[in-house]
């Protein structure tokens, strides 16, 4: 960053932007801040939605200069004995409650803990390289702290304090795990097809799912998801037909439809499986 | 405020951010003062919901630094003879229509009036303290000034020179009184309850009522709302019941349902009563 | 502008906040200018609707200041063989697809096409004094360059580095043509009467047509629209009656309710016509 630069804080939350929730922590951080750059990475995550925001977050957090200072607060937990985080990556601070919501930031591992579901959060160590901090200090809160808005009276004040170049570690005490989702590896079937999960349903309707493009097998394929087949994989959304099958802008296989939402079309919901196969699908009755 | 620090200005507005009318007023300002740090406080309120903007606004700015400009377009009556108007607190600037969007800046007070309902606004006398000044001075606009968009041609031109330092008083004349609404206070019954209203619903669907922390008699409290009965005040949304009663974030008593709308669970609505108990309450038949 | 200030970028998708796109543009912004101004014109435009793109954009960029760089990525074509264009006018820089989201940027001309609808789209010379270039060159993009995406890894480099001051011409090469809509004039009819159409519907569900203030004959005017009659044109929205017509903020005909939806009392849409009679009209039946 230079020298006479603002340091950037994202926002992610889940408290749309009708009340005065999101301001209420813009205010608190100017106050303590008031040269910080503020940039909302966005506030309509659905309502306590942990693994939406856990999902957008990951992606748009690598885009961001090094150094960035990324806040969620998606935080149903609040008042609990969840834990206030602050996780130290190569690229970026983060602040947030240690729920699941900073999964998509750890480099993927874990993984895949057989019976446990999608949306079931466990503790983790964290792999070398990152460090992480249990905000205990209320030295940085605002006071009197409020047993329902943490995002107001911990997080925010931490986010801007740490603006400042406060050290991470003067935050509280350093932990060596955090809570993380099992977020399942797409897995080779008996049948020799691969198995993936719809992971984020975009504005669009695309299907957003769990297998990479290092994970597709070599060509031919074909695709199955909610009993529909595609066949074959187009390049970008103007090409195939109906429905489609593509790798999208970050990294992950989309299903889509031209002009339509293939969510809706599907009735495919986050969680929902997806096929691939390296020649024409047998029929399924899914 | 530090000496290369652009002034905040907030805005708040019943626009939304489809049409082109919020960039239009960021235009304009960013054209006069392109240093300008422009803070969207909501662009959500509902279409001419002056009582919802009043609120969110008041909650709002009490967080945002000293000196502020919070600048408010919710104002059905544009194009009439109602007032442009800039209010001058010791905290911060509000630049708005004068039709009781600023009620939840002032201090509580007048409240009450008999016979009167919670959305009747009326002229009030000024409160020692604050200073208010009646936009007519044309020197400050956009020209030529717009029947309907005084948001673009008179109020954000005044805040963005308000900005760069230009005097409140060569805005326009002095005024003594503005419009605010009745916010009627909890008021004791015959029958030793308490009663409030609700004022606000929030996006989590939380019951923001007029009760303040410190209106509370001493428990053993219940409460009754939409003809359901709550026992006890939780700590946090995580705590209590399906139904629960809190100390919101911003002091005030607070009906929420755990990871539900307690708004759609009652069918509650901004104007309902609330009542609150120092006992069970007696079976009611509201 | 100052010399200390950075200049503005806005921006304008479909791409709603509940994802990471809006977020991930900025990021790669930031990353390559991180004294930018980013200032979100609108991302609500519907899904894939370039008209209301360039609508909104063609109102809204007006208020900016000069040499402001407006971004627009309302790109169904993404990955076809449709340009990125770069268009730059006296007043601003367009960073944009090819596909007609700066019709309204351009001076009105062109027009009316017999026998073309107002969704269609042609190559159209640019007029005098606009420049035009083809973004052609990969020393500013992204790599590598998703098929989906060009708004994070070709428009967005390319805005951030135009605000560092990279010539245009830099870009790519020149081009002398770019897509357009064509935009309807009023026309009289054989009747006297003038014939318009809604170019856009606000969020208050205000009718915004193609009839500007010019345009109008003199009084006594009365409107015609959606079989509805309308006398007189009313100067502000609290006056006149249940549905009324006005010359709205930014110089069109404006038919609009009284503290309600005319789009909904109407059952308009954009492309309906709008009647225009110096006398009582006629009744009609359309």
């Amino acid at each position: 960053m230079r020298n006479n630069t603002s340091p950037v804080v994202t926002l992610t939350t889940d408290f749309g932007t009708e009340d005065a929730y999101v301001a209420a922590m813009k205010g608190v951080m100017l106050s303590i801040n008031p040269r910080l750059n503020i940039v909302d990475l966005s506030h309509s995550i659905e309502s306590q939605n942990i693994f939406q925001a856990a999902f957008v977050l990951g992606i748009a957090c690598s885009y961001f200069p090094k150094g960035t200072i990324h806040l969620v607060v998606v935080d149903p937990g609040v008042g609990s004995s969840r834990r206030a985080i602050l996780l130290i990556t190569p690229q970026a601070l983060f602040v947030a409650p240690d729920n699941g919501v900073l999964s998509f930031v750890l480099p993927e591992g874990g993984g895949d803990v057989e019976g446990r579901g999608l949306y079931e959060v466990r503790e983790r160590e964290l792999p070398r390289g990152l460090q992480a901090v249990s905000l205990t200090n209320p030295r940085f809160w605002r006071h009197p702290v409020s047993k329902t808005f943490h995002g107001r009276d911990i997080f925010a004040p931490v986010a801007a304090h740490l603006s400042l170049g406060v050290s991470p570690y003067d935050f509280g005490e350093r932990i060596s795990s955090i809570f993380a989702f099992d977020i399942p590896r797409p897995k080779l079937q008996p049948d020799g097809s691969l198995a993936g999960h719809i992971l984020h349903i975009d504005r669009f309707g695309n299907l957003i799912t769990s297998i990479k493009e290092k994970d597709l097998p070599t060509a031919p394929l074909s695709f199955n998801v909610g009993g529909r087949n595609i066949k074959g994989l187009s390049t970008h959304y103007a090409e195939g037909g109906k429905l489609l099958a593509l790798i999208g802008s970050s990294g992950y296989l989309e299903i889509a439809a031209r002009g339509k939402s293939a969510a809706r079309l599907l009735k495919a919901k986050v969680g929902d499986s997806v096929l691939v196969f390296t020649s024409s699908p047998r029929s399924l009755s899914s």
